[in-house]
């Protein structure tokens, strides 16, 4: 047991001052109903780069807008020109998304050079805070443009990809005074950076189960989403027997109970959904003769979704044989699982231990800025506890003792980290 | 064993000229597709009652369209303004249909009349030919619009009711030259017919599985329609463990295998099927919170259909109360069971065991005419055996040997059983 370097009271007023900052950013929305729609390149995005930028330098950094679309600040080391330790989260949102969701992250970090600052300590490395620009992906169907930016990852094909109004991503920069051709200046070197250290609320509901504030995430999860199609025949639902359908829908839902059933068995940090279906003819008196459906799997292990995923298709296949009718799927979605850092994980299980008596490692069920920072430097992620699980709706929530707990641990674990590095 | 009134070959020439006018037929449609779209109040639907008018008028009737837009012909008996024996089907399609639903009812019902015709053989009832102008439905929702003409069920509602270009009955009444004023002029009294008699083709695979050209129906299988949902929760379909999960799909997959193995196990007479589902959010990588389905039951008993259906909504109940969802239903449609008459049944069968060596009784697991028509008096169908029970469709099929067995035991049937009444 070690003595935190903030305070209690001081964690609290940083928390009520993140949430308040919650509220005001959640006002910039480019639609009217509840929730908040803030996009990548947006005019309400460059409104909100310049109210967070504005919350920088009060914290005594120095801030930059880069290249795409990201707000940067930069607090200096004892040693000026120290490579930095990189804090933060994204901006952007999903449409009519909650309030905390990226969001938190970013403001959190900002509360950790706030501290810094306020105390006037200097660390053995920078601190730098970004909050990206584009992580959600909701504009251009592209996730992580604002954090593959900084790796210097960019795909030269994205500039030309569009949003719904058919808007490429290079006239959208153009329109948020950014230049495509620059795209490559947001680039970090490798040597800048340290690490990345994240705080996210958990979007699930592991954490308020485990009545526990905080944790320490192990991985963000592998995923994989595939197309799905079962072919028989469609046929009049008054003339044709039982015996002689080759209904698609009913082989569907056999395997869909089929999808539950075996997830649930094998493994309970495994998960697989159909989250859509769509039946033709589809009309309530003619067979379907054809089901589109989708799969999604993921988990904290690649071989385990493989795994997993090999099991279910040969279901499928043998449920077509079974049924004469035809399967055939192909995955257009494929993500490998991001381990966090060991030393980092390490690092943010002792304060979490410290902080709130013990401590959980949980596998991140969704995607996150973490995933392409980690093609280039080590990451690590904390968790926060939210409302039932909630995300990407309106009323998702957290709490302001949650979030105190939160920076406390966040500074902590950047001090700890820091100092190791003496 | 009797020897039938028609012999081998004329009714083979009979044939070959209703497959031939069937194929003229089929030119008159709405659309270029390969299929047939025929509706009711077309200008097609009025361009076919005449040509079938024309048809009618060569095989020795007087011809009027009644004030609902059917065609009509009489064949007088001996006895002049005698009862008629009403034969027939109907002359609309449904988008996209084959060329002989319906249609080969009409022409075949044509042959009796011309072969007595050519024979000058007058029977003690008068035969009357019916076009029913609107069996399937398909323009303005509501089926059997031309044969509640004839019955004089048409309901006063009705003539408001818009199709998809919101064209109502009435209007579209006008524009075909008719007057929604004079609807009521269409009925028959009771005693002006004795009976209805149809001709039509299976559109199922029953006959084809029993190797015989034609089949006796029992029954015109009653049906039920639903709307259900399961309302469950949506959820990120990455951070909800398998366990937390109330997803309705599952739920509602859970639910089409149980209906198909139930419904099989039953009895093979019943059929349900699930036509349509729709989930929601609709999303690959959302846990589906909502879902709604059809259920359709159809059946050649009522009670046994009513029993089924009680099965099948415990068990939904069932489902949402393990699975903690809500379940809910809404029947919208609910057609009872309509009996053949037994003697025309009985007439039906001998005929047929005398042309092909033996008969079979089935129920119908499509509506037809005979279903208003039996409001009001008895109804005998007689069924022709269609390729692998394929309707609905461009490629609905029948053999013109088929069709010329089938007429030789239509004109027997009406032969027989006017010699009956003597």
């Amino acid at each position: 047991m070690y003595k935190c370097i903030m305070s209690t009271t001081e964690a609290y007023s940083a928390a009520v001052r993140v949430m308040k900052r919650c509220d005001i950013l959640a006002q910039i929305s480019s639609e009217k109903e509840e929730g908040i729609t803030r996009l990548y390149l947006s005019p309400e995005q460059l409104r909100a780069n310049i109210c967070v930028g504005e919350w920088m330098k009060s914290a005594g950094m120095t801030v930059w807008q880069d290249t795409v679309g990201n707000i940067c600040g930069r607090y200096e080391s004892l040693l000026p020109g120290a490579p930095a330790l990189l804090l933060g989260s994204h901006l952007d949102t999903v449409r009519n998304a909650g309030r905390y969701d990226g969001i938190l992250g970013v403001l959190s970090a900002i509360e950790i050079v706030q501290w810094l600052y306020d105390h006037q300590k200097y660390l053995r490395v920078a601190i730098e805070v970004v909050g990206f620009g584009d992580e959600e992906g909701t504009r251009f169907g592209i996730t992580f443009l604002g954090s593959h930016g900084i790796t210097g990852t960019w795909k030269d094909e994205w500039i030309n990809y569009t949003d719904v109004d058919n808007i490429t991503v290079k006239q959208a920069m153009q329109n948020a005074g950014l230049d495509a051709k620059k795209i490559k200046e947001a680039e970090r070197k490798t040597t800048d950076i340290i690490a990345y250290l994240e705080l996210h609320i958990e979007q699930g509901p592991c954490l308020e189960q485990e009545g526990l504030a905080l944790g320490v995430v192990t991985a963000i999860n592998g995923a994989r989403r595939l197309d799905c199609h079962f072919n028989g025949e469609a046929g009049h639902a008054g003339t044709v027997p039982m015996i002689h359908r080759n209904d698609a829908l009913v082989a569907a839902a056999e395997w869909v109970v089929f999808i539950e059933r075996t997830t649930s068995k094998m493994n309970q940090k495994l998960v697989a959904t159909v989250g859509k279906i769509n039946c033709f003819p589809g009309a309530a008196n003619v067979i379907p003769g054809k089901v589109n459906l989708t799969l999604d799997i993921r988990g904290p292990q690649d071989n385990a979704i493989d795994y997993l995923l090999s099991i279910l298709l040969a279901k499928a296949e043998n449920i077509a044989l079974k049924r004469k009718l035809k399967f055939r799927q192909i995955e257009y979605y494929r993500m490998p699982v991001t381990h966090c850092d060991a030393p980092l994980q390490q690092i943010l299980n002792q304060v979490i231990e410290n902080i709130q008596g013990s401590t959980i490692q949980i596998p991140s069920g969704a995607g996150h800025d973490a995933i392409a920072i980690a093609e280039r430097w080590p990451v690590g992620m904390l968790f926060i506890r939210n409302y039932r699980g909630i995300s990407h709706h309106p009323t998702e929530m957290v709490q302001t003792d949650d979030v105190s707990l939160g920076i406390k641990a966040y500074l902590q674990a950047v001090y700890n980290l820091s100092t190791k590095l003496d």
